[in-house]
This record gives C-alpha cells, sequence and structure tokens, in this order.
C-alpha cells in the first residue's frame, strides 16, 4: 500500500518510447501492492499499469512472473498482460528499478464477497490451473513445509509470546504436516495468493485475476485450500459453509478433483492455514514497536488452523458426494 | 501521500447513483493529496476523482473550496470541476467521511520545470486571479501574520535546535513583517499552495491547476511572491532569475502588476518564505523521532528568506523596467 518510488515525466516518456502506446496523458501512484510501486497510467489509447519492482522481489523471478501473465492470458484467462517492448522484452528498467507495463484490468475487488462470488473464484482457481498447462518455467513454492520450518526457526522461541503454549502445538502441526503432507496429487502452476483483493468483478460477473508474485509450482488443491481460507471465513472466525460449498462447487465444475485430492483437503488447508500464520506471526514479531497494528492477523490464521485440525471429512467443507 | 480511508463497493455503488455519471468498472487509492483520501474512478463515461475530507479539513470550510472550483471554471480557467447530485448538492457522505465527487484533470506535474514552464505558471496564476473575481463566499488567510506568530510561539523556545542564533533572526523577521507588511494593495482569492504538484502539464502546455485547499482571500501579489519561492529556486538553494523574470512576464502578460505590488515584491516573498519555513518548522520539531525524513525542509525556506531579506529591488528578480 505504498508509492516507494517517484518517476520523473522525462524518464517516463523515454521508458515509453520503447512501446507501443498512445501519448501519456497522467500517471498516479496507486496505493496497491504491497511489494512493489504501482502507477495507473492514461494514454490516448487504453490505460495501463506501470510497475516497479522494489527490492523485496527476486529480480530472477521476473521473467516466471512476467512470462506467466503472458501464458495464461494466451489461454484464455482474464488477467493484466505485460506489453512487450519493440525488441521483444518484457521488463525495463525505470527509476533504477526493473519496471514492466502491464494491461490495465477495469473491475473492483470485494471487501465483502457473497457466496455467489466464491463460486466465481472457484471457477476461476480451476480456469487458471488449465490455462497454466504447458508453461514452461519453473518456481518451486518456497513457502511450502521446508519453508515453514524455515520461518518457525525464526519465531519459536517467541511464539509463546502470542498465546500460552502455542510453541508446543505449533511444533506438532509441523512435525505432523511434514511427516504426512501428500506427494502425488496433481501439480502445476497455483496463484497461492488468491485473497479478495487479487479478484476483480463488474457487478457480480468476475473480471479478472491479479497479482501473480506468489505464483509456483505446487500442489492444485493447495491453491484450493488457499481460496477456502481466504475466501469462506466470516469475520468473527466462523466457517461459512455456504461459501465453502459454493467454491468448491465452482472448482470443480471447471475442473473436478480426484478423490485423493478431495481426501487430502483437511490436511491441506491446515498446511495453507499454518503457512499464513506463520508468515503474519513472524511480521508481528518483527514489526518495530509501535507500527504494531495488525497484532490481530496470526490469531486469526491460527483459528483457521485449529478449525482445519477438527476437520474429518472433505464433507464438513459443504461439498456433497464424489 | 496516503488512502486513510477504504470503501467498500456497496457503499460506493449507493453513492453514486446520487449523480449522473456513468457506470464504475474501477477505482484505486491514489497517492495525492496529504489531507484527504483521494480515489481515481473509471467509469464508462470519464474518469473522476472521488475526495474523502479526512479530520485536517475543516468541514466548514468545504463550501468554499468546492464552490470556488465552481466558479473559476465556470470562468474559464482548467481546473476540477466538483460535480452536482441529483439534488444540487456538490457535498456527499462515504465512509463516515464528507465526500465530492470531482472531474479527473488529465496532466503530470514536472518534477524538473523549466523556464518556459514557469511563464505557464505566471500566466494561469494570473488568470485565476481574474477568474476568481466575483466569487461571493469569503475565507480569511490563516497562515498570514496573525498566524506565523501563532505558529512561532509554538517553535521559538526550540528554534536555535535547528541553527545557533535562529530565536533572535525569526523573531526580528516576525516583527519587521509585522510593523510593514501592506494592507493596500489589490486582494482576491489566491491559491496559496502552488508549488509543482499542484499544476498539471500535457507536454509544454499546462493543461489545469489543482488543489485548491488553502485557497482564500489574500493579496494577489503575495500569491505570486509564493511561487517565486516554490518555481524560482534550483535544488541547491540557488534563486533562477531566468525562471524569475519568465513567471514574472507571464503573469504580467496576464494581469500586469501595479508599482505598488512590484515595489512590496521583496517583503512579501520574504514573508511567503517564512511561511513555509514556520510551518515546515513546527512539523520538524513536533515529528516524532524516527520519522525525521524532512529535517531539511526548514532550513531550504529559511535560505530563501534570507535572499528575499537582501533585496532591495524587485528588478532583481528578473523584471525590467515598470
Amino acid at each position: 500500500m505504498a508509492v516507494y518510488t517517484d518517476i520523473s515525466e522525462d524518464d517516463l516518456k523515454h521508458f515509453l518510447e520503447q512501446y507501443d502506446v498512445g501519448e501519456l496523458t497522467s500517471y498516479k501512484g496507486i496505493a496497491e501492492g504491497v511489494e512493489n510501486t504501482n502507477f495507473l497510467l492514461h494514454t490516448t489509447k487504453d490505460p495501463l499499469i506501470l510497475t516497479l519492482y522494489e527490492k523485496r522481489v527476486e529480480k530472477s523471478d521476473l521473467p516466471f512472473f512476467l512470462g506467466l501473465k503472458q501464458h495464461l492470458f494466451a489461454n484464455g484467462l482474464s488477467c493484466p498482460l505485460p506489453l512487450p517492448r519493440h525488441d521483444g522484452e518484457l521488463l525495463g528498467e525505470l527509476s533504477q528499478r526493473p519496471a514492466a507495463l502491464i494491461s490495465f484490468l477495469e473491475g473492483m475487488w470485494l471487501r465483502k464477497p457473497e457466496a455467489k462470488h466464491c463460486r466465481e473464484v472457484g471457477k476461476a482457481l480451476a480456469a487458471m490451473h488449465l490455462a497454466g498447462e504447458g508453461f514452461e518455467l519453473k518456481r518451486p513454492n518456497a513457502l511450502s513445509v521446508e519453508g515453514w520450518k524455515v520461518l518457525w526457526d525464526k519465531s519459536e522461541a517467541r511464539a509463546d509470546e502470542v498465546e500460552a503454549g502455542l510453541q508446543q502445538e505449533i511444533r506438532a502441526d509441523i512435525d505432523f504436516l511434514a511427516a504426512n503432507w501428500p506427494k502425488d496429487l496433481p501439480a502445476g502452476v497455483i496463484h497461492a495468493d488468491l485473497f479478495q483483493d487479487n479478484v476483480f468483478f463488474l457487478g457480480d460477473e468476475l473480471s479478472g485475476l491479479i497479482d501473480f508474485y506468489f505464483a509456483c509450482n505446487d500442489l492444485l488443491a493447495y491453491d484450493v485450500s488457499i481460496c477456502l481460507n481466504a475466501w469462506c471465513f466470516e469475520k468473527d472466525g466462523s466457517y461459512n459453509v455456504t461459501k465453502g460449498k459454493a467454491l468448491l462447487e465452482g472448482y470443480q465444475s471447471v475442473r473436478p478433483m480426484s478423490g485423493a485430492e478431495l481426501d487430502a483437503l483437511p490436511l491441506l488447508a491446515r498446511g495453507s492455514a499454518l503457512r499464513f500464520f506463520l508468515t503474519r506471526l513472524y511480521d508481528w514479531l518483527t514489526t518495530p514497536e509501535g507500527a504494531l497494528v495488525v497484532k490481530k492477523d496470526p490469531l486469526e490464521y491460527l483459528g483457521k488452523l485449529r478449525f482445519h485440525r477438527s476437520i474429518e471429512n472433505y464433507a464438513e467443507y459443504g461439498l456433497v458426494g464424489r
């Protein structure tokens, strides 16, 4: 939610000369993207997004992220499309940072999604999984089981500051999940961060997916479990079975999950709840005093983790029968 | 540079129903405006700015600010135009804040203005002064001589922290300016904050003025002196006489200044340098440790203040003859 880097009109003009776009008529820094600086450009043709990649993004990952959007778009998914320069490159440089010009996707993210929207999200996630087939670049998921251990090593000693007994509880979860994590389920390119602010709607119609900067190769059903966590709980922490049912049915209508995937869902959901709990816990413990405005966040995902730990059968998520 | 308040898509939809605008297709918080939260809206018709007025703006001032823009626009000035609701009101409410919908002005502010741009700024400032004639609402300038005394009382005791001897030096300035401040010069509506980021250009052509949230009734030549300070000094603190000449000639070509106005210019410029020095000094002294990123700012205006103190005749600003 910040503009880290300003750009001068001269530098921007030179940058844009490398592309086939209309005349620039305005550019505004927008409050989107935690990792990068984004400008919304108006031109005499179409609006565009200009992204400057700040230090938190690995430069070596950029060909994966930009190429993936191009691949998904070419395979029919509605998502922002990186524009090629005259020389064919997707990546340039501006204000000493790697920079890309990307098509602007109209639509709004929903602050208060309903079950019908969850159904659309499920469908779009499945469509993304299918559209990702054949993409040749690979990026391992740095935030899967091995990554959790690294994060946990940095936080474990102080975990009981958040809640007494947490150190023991989370250690047991990590051990259990590491020992039982499925290996033979269908894998492919996953979004890995499909929260509300990354799904745009026009009215009740889903207009596209954005922000592929956590995308990686992993189990497809794991991505479904991330969406269950992100979309199907209410603010009071309760699981909304109507939303869960809609999301899963939407997904299945485009890409039916196998029996093994469905059976693994409670374990995967427990894992994805742990993943967001761990990153939020780490941020919570390392954010300086005085800036502690997100203190509730790790607890939100702790609640979800405990919920999934109690699930015995995927049917409890609202999905009836195979 | 912040988005203080988020809005839900439902609240925004209801808000927009009160206006005659196209269908909403996107809204993004933009990093502009220090006092308010601004969203850039795309619709099936024209882009728009939605402003939520935060606590730093006096609600009782809003009719002046919004009415002024309407008046200036109606009198031919290019500036953002507040849109009336179906009931004729310019002000509504959204997310518990006063809110207005305002036309979007294409253009970019210049990070590196040249003399030719300063000439256009001078012309536009004069055009604004003429267009402001006949506007019926009044707003006194809270940041003129009396306001400086209030600010100074809060900072004086600690002024020597910034530079030794400053307490005595600034006290003498305030006393001198209070005793000699002109009273009989032409007055009207002034912008009072026409810095680079409030003037938009398309190429070398000035496309409009924005941000009238410091506008008030005061001496017109005082507004000119603010622009001299904001536009005609280089980053190293030196006065650029070519830019000063261009700005003043541009202004004079639209609204010739009287001899009395010209003679008062050094004093007025000293006053406007003091005004920005004092607000920056106050912010500098009251901004918490650790957030001290603007430490240089009061010194920038101290340098300008000293420069104007040394001016004996307005001709030194670059303007030849009367």
